[in-house]
């Protein structure tokens, strides 16, 4: 049967750009049809009904919704090459639990940097900061977090990468100074295709997001 | 090699209900360790790190933490009987849609229920009864979430009947009225011994929220 993969998503989300490297990992051609999060389409509402969010992957008209979620399906799908989650069951729970520990924690202490100030945005760059030496001492000194090879982790992490930017002008925060193996980690994803070619350009990002702030009235 | 399975728990918490329960349908021996939460041992500091909280799942010396991981990390390694998730990628991506909802919705409205007043209570009122009816429709006419047989959506979301009762009683709310599929489903699942030998009692929940109350000096 002939594959239909169509992925709703909006370019600067780092979910969005997670379930597209998992694709372009696993070489899938998809359709990509970018959605305006003001003006949702149709069919991003009947697709996921409940979140009504970005990004959905639908696989030969059948919806997949949150992007953990989806990256575990298109593992499990096209499980014939590049493999994203390792098969031992302890590895692969512990692959989980920094996958989880992303998703609870970069993105909201992210968007706490760019969309508040003084001690709210002191604390939030504090654990942000925190964070990301977490996951220096996870990654160890493998060249990614799934070991030798791009993994599920990686594919989780890699899409803030191109918020960096941006956490450091609106946060005044050196995330390279602070965590520079984090940084060689992030650059070594960054040579590979289905990564480069997934992420938007930081300082697009960074446009993006002074947009954001004049429109949701923030200095 | 003998298998050393330890829950480091504390009764009245459906995250800890869950992986009881999930032991108990595989038939795991395991040997529980209450933990007093305002002074955590060092077991649970060294086992959970990142996050220091219940439960724990520690199995032959070595730590899963966050109870949805723990599930799927039972289900895996005892693989040989009853399956939580499904074999088939896309009805395990629905599994885990469902369950990530539940995750991402039933406890933190219920906890509002307990502990706000006023409109905050009445909106997580209003919300907490709308995600159980989304789940009485992804029920259906099913015995159980997991079809024919319980499986992980049922071993997520039974935990928080025993807090019906206590959500009940502080937000005076029916739930049985607003959502009887619901609690028929619930007490389907509470005839099986997995389920009823890992549940505390209604009131006994409902008599720690009080204490928790007082604690707090919410009146």
């Amino acid at each position: 049967m002939a594959e239909e993969v169509v992925l709703l998503d909006f370019w600067p989300s780092p979910f969005g750009m997670r379930v597209r490297v998992a694709l372009t990992e696993k070489g899938i051609k998809y359709e990509y049809k970018e959605e305006d999060l003001r003006n949702k389409s149709a069919l991003l509402l009947h697709m996921n009904p409940i979140h009504k969010k970005i990004p959905v992957l639908i696989h030969n008209g059948k919806p997949v919704s949150e992007s953990l979620i989806q990256i575990q399906y298109i593992d499990e799908t096209w499980n014939d090459k590049s493999p994203l989650l390792p098969s031992d069951p302890y590895r692969k729970a512990i692959a989980r639990f920094w996958a989880d520990f992303v998703d609870k924690k970069i993105y909201d202490l992210g968007r706490k940097i760019w969309t508040t100030k003084g001690e709210e945005q002191e604390a939030a760059k504090k654990e942000f900061v925190e964070c990301l030496k977490l996951l220096e001492v996870e990654l160890g000194d493998k060249p990614y977090f799934g070991g030798e090879n791009l993994g599920y982790v990686d594919v989780v992490l890699v899409p803030f990468y191109s918020w960096f930017y941006t956490y450091e002008k609106c946060g005044n925060v050196g995330i390279e100074a602070e965590c520079p193996k984090l940084i060689a980690w992030a650059k070594r994803c960054l040579q590979k295709e289905s990564v480069s070619k997934s992420l938007p350009d930081q300082e697009k990002v960074y446009g993006f997001v002074l947009q954001m702030k004049k429109f949701l009235g923030i200095e």
